[in-house]
């Protein structure tokens, strides 16, 4: 088959269209004919040398795809060959085949194009994980997303409102926060010209978001633990701005908060089919009835990957990028 | 009545036994004559002028006493006058009577004299809260323990050794960690001689610690977030070593790890009732059946609390200090 390698870690030109072994699938595993994979920031830094795949993963990028089940493994029930689903990777997403844990398995939502699948595991996953699952979000809630535009944000503003919270976001510019207005945002900030701080406790009467899911780590920590109500939970899953800053304890503790930081890539193979499967029991219903979609921005030739991590350190996307085989 | 007041902040000396007006029990309230009252970190920084008592509140010192109820402010049901208790306050626990909201009562347990009775509340629910409400300690798992021989260090040995987990304790003496493994502890570290972050995990195959109560603040922190296993939370009750301090969240996200930071005496009274009654429910059986008791360390009189918080002061104590009325 022909995946995309990393003969040395780089800029995007580094990632190089190439002839490789079909992947063998294991005990549990599905083999999975790739028709989509997307773009995640971890790729990124997994191009550039800074984030190697976990033991026994594939050595190609690509956290999650959307295909068609072309073998099983030893031990594997539920599944048939033929079986059209999408599925969230430790690695080797950006490849024509990928051999897959069963668990890491999802059905293609009716209603949902098979390539455009490709754009929900790793979002659904994440945000059901950290804001669900670890965070406790409640309806009646308020919830502020950072990067409201991005693949990730996109997903939280609209399971937040599907699940009844307020959500508040903060994105760079006008269009991208007019996009996260129309999926449901009801707090829109321009982080580049508003204090998120101000504004999330303007928009909360004084009290201050209930959850945080922040991408930003150091640089918005001290002003997220400001911007947390009392029993309020930050959520840190990406370290854009940078993975050392000065915790405020007195703060923390004045609102009996908690910060928890996860990434889903390094969970054991048992975690991430339990998230897995209570993503597919609370939020494939409502990407079944259309009230949460996958948001697209474009998709990329998957031969032509490099220009899909262009746009993503552009920043210029809104939701996710797709790598396409055709 | 007579209570220590603080006519001007300072050291043990600032604190005056003298004739103030007795407290009137309001709705929901119980009036408590009291036996004895318990020395406590915060009433330290209170007398120091650092900790104001939440609005509403006396503005006594004292968080816990034990004694007889005196009288039933209105809309109160299952208590009686006479009924011998200990409390859970906001403050004014130095005095002969206090008014303390129903729900922060428990029966003075089995087995228990009602002057030892006072020992209870703080570290019951303070280790209730923390470890098994907030961080959900489970049997099998490791609990390290800073200050293993503090009034709360004591009791979350007991505490989490009944309910089945491993527990580490750090403490500054060999006297106070021989007392830990007396209580149960499996793991003595001497913070004065010893590099917690090695031994923890020497004693855990390599894994770390899954919860970490802790009392430091700043100056634990980054080793604290080191001691942790994968899945670990640490729950920051004390900023005995400053309250601001480096996160390593880039550490903390590799083990998908939780900091919390609360206090008790800020909580509202809903939330202050509803630990009373899980700690009736979990900790009391356990009281009466001799497996968890209070550890006093001395009982001084009231009137000379400065006596007591010398003693804290010094650290050179085991367990609680008391404060009597006879």
């Amino acid at each position: 088959m022909r995946a995309i390698t990393v003969p040395e870690p780089g800029g995007p030109e580094a990632l190089v269209w190439d002839e490789v072994p079909d992947p063998v699938p294991g005990e549990g595993e599905v083999l999975v004919e790739v028709v989509a994979g997307a773009v995640n920031r971890a790729d990124l830094l997994q191009r550039q040398g800074f984030y190697d795949p976990p033991p026994g993963a594939s050595p190609y990028p690509g956290l999650e795809c959307s295909g068609r089940i072309a073998a099983l493994g030893p031990g594997v029930s539920g599944w048939s060959v033929g079986d059209e689903v999408c599925a969230l990777l430790a690695g080797g997403g950006y490849a024509e085949k990928v051999a897959v844990p069963a668990g890491q398995l999802l059905p293609v939502p009716q209603g949902v194009d098979l390539d455009q699948a490709a754009a929900l595991p790793e979002v659904t996953c994440t945000v059901w994980s950290n804001v669900f699952m670890i965070a406790h979000l409640q309806p009646g809630e308020t919830l502020l997303v950072h990067g409201g535009s991005s693949g990730i944000g996109t997903m939280a503003i609209q399971l937040a409102k599907a699940f009844g919270a307020k959500v508040a976001v903060t994105a760079g510019s006008k269009a991208k926060l007019d996009f996260c207005g129309e999926l449901g945002a009801d707090v829109l900030i321009n982080y580049r010209e508003q204090d998120f701080v101000e504004e999330v406790r303007a928009a909360t009467g004084g009290a201050g978001a209930d959850v945080i899911l922040d991408n930003m780590g150091a640089k918005y920590l001290d002003r997220n633990v400001q911007a947390l109500a009392v029993n309020g939970r930050l959520a840190i899953i990406g370290m854009q701005g940078g993975a050392k800053g000065e915790l405020n304890i007195g703060a923390l503790l004045g609102k009996r908060g908690a910060v928890t930081a996860t990434s889903l890539r390094a969970r054991p193979v048992e975690e991430k089919a339990a998230i897995v499967a209570a993503v597919r029991e609370h939020v494939w219903p409502l990407v079944a009835e259309g009230r949460v979609r996958p948001i697209v921005d474009r998709e990329v030739p998957m031969r032509d990957a490099g220009v899909g991590h262009r746009v993503l350190e552009e920043s210029g996307h809104i939701g996710k990028v797709l790598l396409t085989l055709r």
